[in-house]
Order: C-alpha cells, then sequence, then structure tokens
C-alpha cells in the first residue's frame, strides 16, 4: 500500500513554513512558486515510492549537471523548452494573434555581442576552408504582408562541420560563425557561411546520461539559429534545420517545426563556383522570415535569459 | 485567463515521447518518474503562468546550484530531506514498526572512511586548543529492551567553533571531528570532542540565494551527526542537537526533532577539570541510541546516497 502523507495539515503547513510563506521578507512570487514545487516533489516522492537511493542519485545528478552547465540542454532534450514554446502558440492563438514565422527554442549556445555588419557579412572564419562547404544564406525580413523590414536585425548562429559551437568549443576563433547582419532597404540579409553539422549532445555528459536512461539519442539536425528582431515588431527566436539531415524530424530537442525546414541546394557547376569565387561544389539556401506587429514594447525584446558573452 | 495545453492528447503524448515511454532501451522505471516530472513541471509552468524570464533564471540557478555542489545542501534548506523522513516514519507506523531513536536528515556534510576506534576517541586534531570547549559525549548503544549492544559502529560528525566540516573546509586535517568507535561490551562510547557551532550555509552560495528569496535564514543549531549501525539491528542516520543553541527550534534544515535533545552540561570545577586532564571549562553530555531489530537484511544498511570519501 502506498502510504500518503502530503494530504495532512501539518504537511501542507510545514512546506508553507519552508516556502517562507510564514515570513515577512522576500519574493511573494518566488514563496509561491516554491510551494507549488514542494508540493510536487513531495507528491512524487510519495506516489512513485521514490526510493532513498533514487532520491540521492538525483540529487548528486542536479550537481553533476550544473557542474557541467548542461541544464539548459536539459531542459531542451526532455522538451520542455519546446513545451515552453508551444504554450505560447495557444497563448498567442486564445489572444487572436496569428501569423509570422514559427518560433522555435533558442537552446543553450547563445553568445551576446557578434560582429554587426549591414546587408551581408561572412560567417565563418576560413578555418574550415577545403573540409566545409560553402553555403550561402539569404533572404528577407517583412512584415505580415509581405513589405520588406529595413534595419531589422538578423542575428545568426550555428555550428561548424563538427556540430560545434564557438565559445563553448575553445578551439574557433571568437564568434566564429556568429553574427548580426542588419537588413537592407529591401530586407535582404546576405550571409556566406558553410554548411553546419548536426548537434550532439557530449557523449560523457549529465544529459546524454539521462538521455541513456530513457532509451533516447541526443543528436540534432544541422541547423542554424536566429534572433530576428525589429522596432516596432515582434522578437523572433527560431532556427531553419536542413532539409537533407537524417535527424531533421528525429530532433533530440524537438526544435524542428513545420515552416521552419530550410531547403539546401548543393551547386555542382563551375560556372557558379567562379561567380561566387569559391573552389567546387557549393550550397545555396534562401530562407525568409515574416514578423509580426509587437503589441508592448516588451514583445519586440528576446527573454532575459542570462546568455554567454564573449570576454 | 490561464492558457492550459497539458491536459490535450498530443501534449500527453509528447511528453510519452521525451521521457522514452516509445523507446525500447534505457529504464523503465527511469521513464516512469520522468514522464511525471515532465507532467508537473509543465502543469506548474501553465498554471502559474511562469515567465520565460523566471523559467531561465531557474535553469540558470541550476546551473549554479550544481556548480556550487549545493544541491543536498538545498534539498535539505527546502525540507525535502525532513520531509522523506516524516515518509518513513509514516511508512514505519503502518508497518507496526516503532520505537527506537527517531531518525533525522543526514546533510550532505559526511565523508566515508573516517578513522575507526575500540569503544573511544579523541574527534578533533587540538588545533582549537584554547579556543574551543572540550566536550566530552558518551552514551549507549541499546536494542528495544534497554540491552547493551557491544560491536555497534557508532559513525560521527560535526562542525568546529567555526561551524566547518573538515574535508569541505581545507582547512581543517583530515578527518578532523570525524570518527567511528566501535562500542564495548556494555554498548558504550566515549568521545573527547569539543562543542561545535552551528552550521551556517554559506551566504554567497546558490542555497542561501534561494532563500533569501524566500524570507529565510540559512542557519543550523550546534549539532553532532550519527550514523549507528549494528548487525541485525536498523541502521540508524540521526544527529544530536546541542540544547543550549539559539536555533534549536529554529534550524533551517528541520532537523531538530523531539526525542535528539542533547543536554549540554558545563563543569566549571578544577577538581573535574584536572580530572579530566582538560584547561578549565568543559562541557559533557550524554546520549544513548535506541535500535529497532532490522526486518531485512537492507534495512541494516544506510542509502547508497553517493558520498565524499576522503583522498
Amino acid at each position: 500500500m502506498t502510504i500518503r502523507i502530503t494530504q495532512q495539515p501539518e504537511i501542507q503547513q510545514f512546506f508553507r513554513e519552508a516556502a517562507g510563506l510564514e515570513n515577512a521578507g522576500g519574493s511573494e512570487r518566488s514563496k509561491a512558486i516554491m510551494l507549488r514545487i514542494l508540493q510536487e516533489t513531495a507528491r512524487i516522492i510519495e506516489d512513485l515510492e521514490i526510493t532513498d537511493d533514487e532520491f540521492w542519485a538525483g540529487v548528486s545528478y542536479l550537481n553533476r549537471l550544473g557542474a557541467s552547465n548542461e541544464a539548459g540542454l536539459l531542459v531542451a532534450g526532455l522538451g520542455i523548452e519546446h513545451f515552453i514554446d508551444l504554450l505560447a502558440d495557444a497563448r498567442d492563438e486564445a489572444a487572436g494573434i496569428s501569423g509570422g514565422t514559427p518560433r522555435t527554442i533558442e537552446g543553450p549556445l547563445y553568445v551576446a555581442g557578434a560582429p554587426l555588419s549591414q546587408g551581408e557579412a561572412r560567417l565563418d572564419d576560413g578555418s574550415e576552408d577545403g573540409v566545409a562547404t560553402v553555403m550561402f544564406l539569404d533572404g528577407r525580413v517583412v512584415d505580415l504582408h509581405g513589405k520588406p523590414i529595413a534595419g531589422a536585425i538578423v542575428d545568426l548562429w550555428q555550428a561548424d562541420t563538427k556540430g560545434n559551437y564557438s565559445y563553448f568549443d575553445k578551439s574557433q576563433s571568437d564568434y566564429n560563425l556568429r553574427r548580426r547582419i542588419v537588413t537592407d532597404a529591401d530586407g535582404r540579409y546576405r550571409a556566406r557561411s558553410i554548411v553546419p553539422s548536426g548537434y550532439g549532445c557530449d557523449p560523457a555528459g549529465p544529459t546524454q546520461a539521462c538521455l541513456n536512461q530513457l532509451g533516447r539519442h541526443g543528436q540534432r539536425p544541422a541547423h542554424v539559429h536566429f534572433f530576428i528582431s525589429a522596432p516596432g515588431f515582434e522578437h523572433l527566436t527560431t532556427q531553419i534545420n536542413l532539409s537533407n539531415d537524417d535527424h531533421l524530424w528525429d530532433d533530440f530537442a524537438y526544435a524542428t517545426r513545420d515552416g521552419l525546414i530550410g531547403e539546401v541546394r548543393f551547386v555542382d557547376d563551375s560556372t557558379q563556383s567562379a561567380k561566387r569565387n569559391v573552389d567546387g561544389r557549393f550550397a545555396e539556401m534562401t530562407f525568409d522570415f515574416q514578423l509580426r506587429p509587437a503589441l508592448s514594447e516588451q514583445a519586440t525584446q528576446r527573454s532575459q535569459r542570462p546568455r554567454a558573452l564573449q570576454a
């Protein structure tokens, strides 16, 4: 028989005290959130008859998770970050807000302060020349009526051919494959980059350890991340996931969504290559972003999520 | 209006997939636990309308928590470790198991492998001579009928006069204030130690940061931790909390319990001091432990909680 005590008034009172509800100081919001977390944690422990060994393995796991700075990766891998997008979609729908390019998860690997350029930029530092396939990426940022948005900031970041991101991969140069491009009068951005490889969780890290327990892999399709912002428009956090990747619809972070598939065209034409000033085969991908009008100043901003900043 | 989507079949199915329920590999138990964690986490997010900023502050907090190795301290401070004791008590009661010295929390500061001695030990390394008050601690380990248990292992650990524990406080010698004492034929253990000070959370650490949000302090009364074990008896994890401490019933970790108060007697008598081979004032504390018969081999063992081991 499963023994339950959380319904007892003295246990509920104990959680109120532990959550600080009886204290004058602190934050009322934090207390309300903590009370609920305590109640649900205790219910999980009693309902599932969590053993002492299981509980302490979980606590130890939290220490390893944080020591590896992987909490952001884990919430992506467990689908919680995607759930937050789905909930935001549902809220939009209930508020009658629709249209525009879909949002999808940011992931934990953004670095603030990438170099800013007008209209176009080369993203890679050339260190994978001859190894990587050059990729030309372009498109327009438009409003819901298809009207170009000039001066929008296209802040994009992607992995290299090994699936690694600069800053987190210390072997890469500062801000490699990270740029901010201001759209031109036609709302257009142009980038010369390389075809990224899909990201995979560190096989020795705590996120993959958790996924292993769930019988799951930790692979993502190749993709390019975007923040798109412009005055008067809703900030958009999204990604283009590359159509040619085997993991396109088998993404451990559930970031692939309809409307966010980038069609990669490979070009094997020496005339084209010469015109593009590239040796041999290259790729092209065009992707337009459609922004919704912002209903508040806050909606024009990305979340205050703590993010890395290159030293 | 609060928008809720977790009740939708496709969202429930999404959680099943994220928890690995559709996959052959991994652990079925881990999947069941993860499914429940995902469901409740999502419900908390939608019910309390957790903002993106709040969610990401929480994720960032988990990284800081683990990086500081404080997850074990936090679950003590939030009362979850005490809740687990209360649940174990309720299970015992339902099973008709009663009597003996109450259990209470272990806390995160045990170190395995302390020196073992027969009958008695000095716990402190003398480095606080002249600063600390010497404390003589003694008592017996007995069964539910009061019959002495010879050969029981009394594994005890405590803080110094600054409230710090060896191993975690690198300024202390190896295993300072940590010993294992085997009870004599009369079930008796004797220790020469020092009066500990109460422990306080690192004011700059993540546990205290959380407690601040809840308007709570992070102080414990002075106490001595015990593991008591003997073949055929239930393993006991407990503490003696010192009667003279202002925080005795205002313990941030909720470890103080009826039946676990140690009465400290201070002796200002030069004849007694001379007899005890001590300079000046000293303290005495007597505490007997009563063990319950073990109903299984497993009950004789402490949990497999990952614990520190002195290098």
